[in-house]
């Protein structure tokens, strides 16, 4: 950020008074600006023991595999924001969707927040945004070629869970460490 | 938003190519600034049956009684954030905090993350942002004078709860009516 969005000054990165982090503060017009995390929003849909999964037309990770997932937007619930991108990425429509996962992404300020559900009918093709979808046994998700140890950790959670009839709520982060590697530090 | 924080050209709400939502787009550099909802992180922070409530120093519902909460920062997890309002609004350590609540507050484009904890060893005392804070048995609970609905149904649902001797994490939006009366829409 060098300018003001409000006036169009330049901006300056400083503390304001009775803060204790440094903001874009405009020199002119002294609108403080804020950067807070944004929301992904993403969800598990299941239909007869598989799942739906896209194959990424889209950087980063283009040709890899995910969830349904991406930026919520404004005016829009958590909830609401999942379902939205299963049907712009899957022409998917999900249900019965229940919260799954709240994860930190602290090295790029995101918040994930995963849903599990139905997939309605099985009914699912490629948006604008995949180059393929596909409903995927257990055995048959290609786990080297997932996009993010998110959707990684998410799915895999998930397996385990579902083997045992009970699903939890999840809290974890996801940590990149010094050799650009990432790990989930699971909370419960 | 008016100007292009990027280059301080003006900017015009238009939809981008391969976009659905207007979006302001800069008439120079054509970069697009995307608005997208802000995190709230905060804690029911509890103490010998008691639980911690900040009396607010800032608009808006100055005077009014609320639960530490505020804006999630850049670089942090969304536990830490909770902690982290925790100690600034009212001096006090979190421990063990669990998610309990997500709320989608979609007339302010806001989601709530609500944790449970422990308030250690029950100290507590106001920070900048508070009037003063204290520690409330359920009876005691000021109900008519909450600051925000969110909060007061998290705390409402909290001692549903702690009665029954189980919690869980819920799902929600709080919703605005044309009457600018707020209700929450609970999931579960």
């Amino acid at each position: 950020m060098k300018f003001c969005s409000q006036c169009g000054a330049s901006v300056s990165l400083r503390v304001p008074e009775g803060d204790n982090l440094p903001r874009h503060v405009c020199d002119a017009c002294g609108t403080i600006h804020y950067l807070n995390p944004k929301i992904v929003a993403g969800c598990i849909l299941e239909w007869q023991d598989r799942i739906l999964l896209c194959r990424r037309a889209i950087e980063p990770r283009y040709g890899f595999w995910t969830l349904p997932a991406g930026f919520m937007e404004n005016d829009e619930s958590a909830m609401a924001a999942a379902a939205r991108e299963a049907l712009e990425e899957a022409r998917a429509v999900g249900e019965n969707l229940k919260l799954y996962g709240v994860y930190s992404l602290i090295h790029v300020s995101q918040v994930y927040l995963m849903f599990r559900g139905e997939l309605k009918d099985g009914h699912a093709s490629p948006g604008h945004e995949s180059l393929e979808v596909g409903l995927y046994a257990e055995q048959e998700i290609p786990w080297d070629q997932i996009a993010f140890t998110v959707v990684h950790e998410t799915l895999r959670q998930y397996f385990v869970e579902r083997r045992s009839g009970v699903f939890h709520t999840h809290l974890g982060d996801i940590i990149r460490d010094g050799n650009h590697q990432f790990r989930i530090e699971r909370y419960y």
